[in-house]
């Protein structure tokens, strides 16, 4: 395994499908989303990709069996809309520079093979708030960019960085004809965050017309909310301690002299 | 010398080999065992594998003489057991992410072209005890690890990671037709550890029916357990003199004051 | 993308042109030197060059579109003088080693297409003065360095290296029968540094027998004066308070006493 | 310049030559020792190794010139000896672990080319000692090791580690059919250390019957040690600084309270 590879099931044909891709990065935004719309839309994995610039450790999964750490495709079949969807995640993002620019190659070749004309990439985008996460877009298309907008996201800034795959496959898929968009889900990226995610998912579902009840999510929302309130609890109560301390070294302090 | 490549003796021809792989790690519990067992079972060596992904050192060996860091193969013909073994041992683990990868799979095409259709790695997992250790177990194949679980490992948790080369030949097999087995011995992995080498030798000899006496490894772990006493003694010592010395700090603040 | 590579505008022609390059580094010099003189002049864009050595990430420009990180020729036809010119400057320098020599040969090879027989690099030179800053000057070439001397360059001392693009391409200049100069104007780094980048242009201008007025650059020198100015008052506040709050803790010592 | 490569005058013919590589490394003993003998022997340059794998900077040399980092091969014939000489020296180590492979590769190449059979490596071996360095030795022929034996070198410890270029080459050089010796002078690492250079030298001198005057090395040995000296009076004075700073701080605390 010299190079980025990915395996293929034969015989899968799409009708012009989007692909939309969601790696772990900040919050686990994109992936969390990716995994939620594949597992509600029950879509049909049908790809792998492999990695030299992948982390060098194996995961064991159920049952005592070993994996490779991996990217797969997934294609969901559209009834009645126009654009059949492929859905992108994975276990890791490349870990070295070259393995960046690789990755985002090959995703884009992938898409092209399938003959889509778009791709969606989704994130997080680094915000210190408790309101509803905002969806931050950016597109390398006005008209693209314009269908987000309406359908509840905010211009990204200027002069703003989107690191990693998410944003490399933009900056690279005019080299492929191809069209993309990114959103990014506001989040404070330390911990999982499927708020930010529902976030994204709402924007993506107003503009591909989805109808994915998103209500689980908020399950998630509520685990991940009282996982943040335990931390912050177990947090103050330590800074209570070290004030207690603090005060007893004050007191030792005074006794000695 | 651009890539991994091996070296190797013309001639030896192997029934149904087995390949063995033991290279340093936590605990070298790996390294420990392929050299207990090689030398025990006088098997005998007929392959090297060089990379320029090893450290760029070279190591003296006796008399002056000088080795360039290398992988090491080593068969053995069985007399009356189905299967030859192959074992593979070396200096070193890759340093780059791509000589991880690389290296793991030379090994698999070396397994390959030996007709060898299962490998076992072995290695050691992190975990803090006194107990005898335990063999932690994954494989690509449920018939092969259920061997291994009826032979006394127990299955490895899942979600966990099983870090270098031992776990990527075990995720990177089904690429070539192989079946592989992990067996992790249970480590503190600060030192060399012979009684996890131990527990994963009694598990492969029972999987295998090799009949080797594990006696002289009991005489490692002795030296072993010597050798953490007495760096345990000074670690007691040298906390002990800290104690002191604070107590005399203390004393001159309080005749300063 | 597995390779730098320049993507050109088909059909410039130009006449003996000279190539300067000024990518970011110490003050951002090179780069502040490039821009302004590519936008008084006029000078078109006819060239991006691209890199998987780049930094793995995009930025989103005005309008929430986005561009991969990248370096821009320029081109500018002079009038009457003997030379056209051709400007490069760009987002970043190359991350890894293998990259800045990389990048460094195929600006070489974009010159050579283009005839270019001398190049002419720019950048900073780190020095803690507040003095009008010199111009270091290095060439592959005595003649072209005299050149540079007459025109206000002192000679840089021996020994001194010149780290990144501006440095390798004098270094890589010879394999492609290129001259090469290095003009490097003094700054204290930090901060982007106009004043270093009016210096090394004053420089340029006489050489080249450009007349391009510099007045702009001195509102952008005016500019980061402030921006200094307001720094250092930030930084005496803050020893200042540090000094107030050593002194509290001191009083709070006494009395606990 | 994707790889290290050589460049070379046409038409140098030796007899018989024996390759001395010393590059900068542990008390740059190596190459103070190589820069030595070039320079007394009045031998020729004729060749330079150029690599990606060095650092990405060039030098400023005398009169604003500027050179790439580099290595260089120098031809020494001898009159009525049986081997002509080649010397290999530098600026520097190689920056990456593929590097270093592939320059000493390139290294045994060059060799090979000349008919070389023999190649000696230069460099130092850390040690905490005032007394007069003895020079370690390590050999892939134990004809060679004793010849320097023979000629006041004493055997490496064994499993000693030997760092960079001049240890690879031991290691990969019979993969070329070519023999090596490795000459380590003792230093303390931390300085410039001719002494140790001019132990080097005499091994290598008895070996090769050569008649070098090694006084001069005794001047840079006398500005070396003037250096220590100097370092360590600074080094004194500090420790007193520290020292008074402390009682006058505990002065203040005893008044303080």
């Amino acid at each position: 395994m010299k190079e980025t590879f990915i395996k293929e099931m034969n015989g899968v044909e799409l009708k012009d499908p989007i692909l939309i891709e969601g790696l772990p990065g900040l919050g686990l935004v994109g992936k969390i989303a990716m995994r939620y719309l594949i597992r509600k839309l029950g879509a049909t994995k049908f790809a792998t990709l492999y990695s030299p610039h992948f982390p060098y450790f194996v995961l064991v999964s159920k049952k005592g069996s070993v994996r490779l750490l991996s990217g797969k495709f997934y294609y969901w079949k559209s009834k009645n809309g126009k654009n059949d969807l492929i859905f992108f995640t994975g276990d890791s993002q490349a870990q070295t520079i070259e393995g960046q620019y690789e990755i985002s190659d090959r995703l884009l070749d992938f898409a092209n093979k399938h003959n889509a004309k778009t791709v969606v990439t989704t994130g997080g985008y680094r915000v210190e708030t408790k309101d509803k996460p905002k969806v931050i877009a950016a597109a390398t298309n006005p008209g693209l960019l314009s269908r987000a907008l309406q359908s509840g996201a905010v211009v990204s800034p200027s002069g703003s960085p989107i690191v990693g795959t998410a944003g490399l496959i933009l900056g690279m898929s005019h080299f492929k004809k191809i069209e993309a968009l990114c959103l990014l889900g506001e989040t404070r990226g330390y911990l999982p965050d499927p708020k930010a995610a529902k976030s994204v998912l709402e924007t993506l579902q107003n503009m591909l017309k989805l109808q994915v009840n998103l209500d689980e999510l908020d399950e998630e929302v509520a685990k991940a909310d009282k996982m943040v309130t335990r931390l912050q609890k177990i947090e103050e109560k330590r800074a209570l301690q070290v004030e207690e301390t603090r005060k007893e070294e004050d007191k030792k302090i005074t006794y000695i002299s």
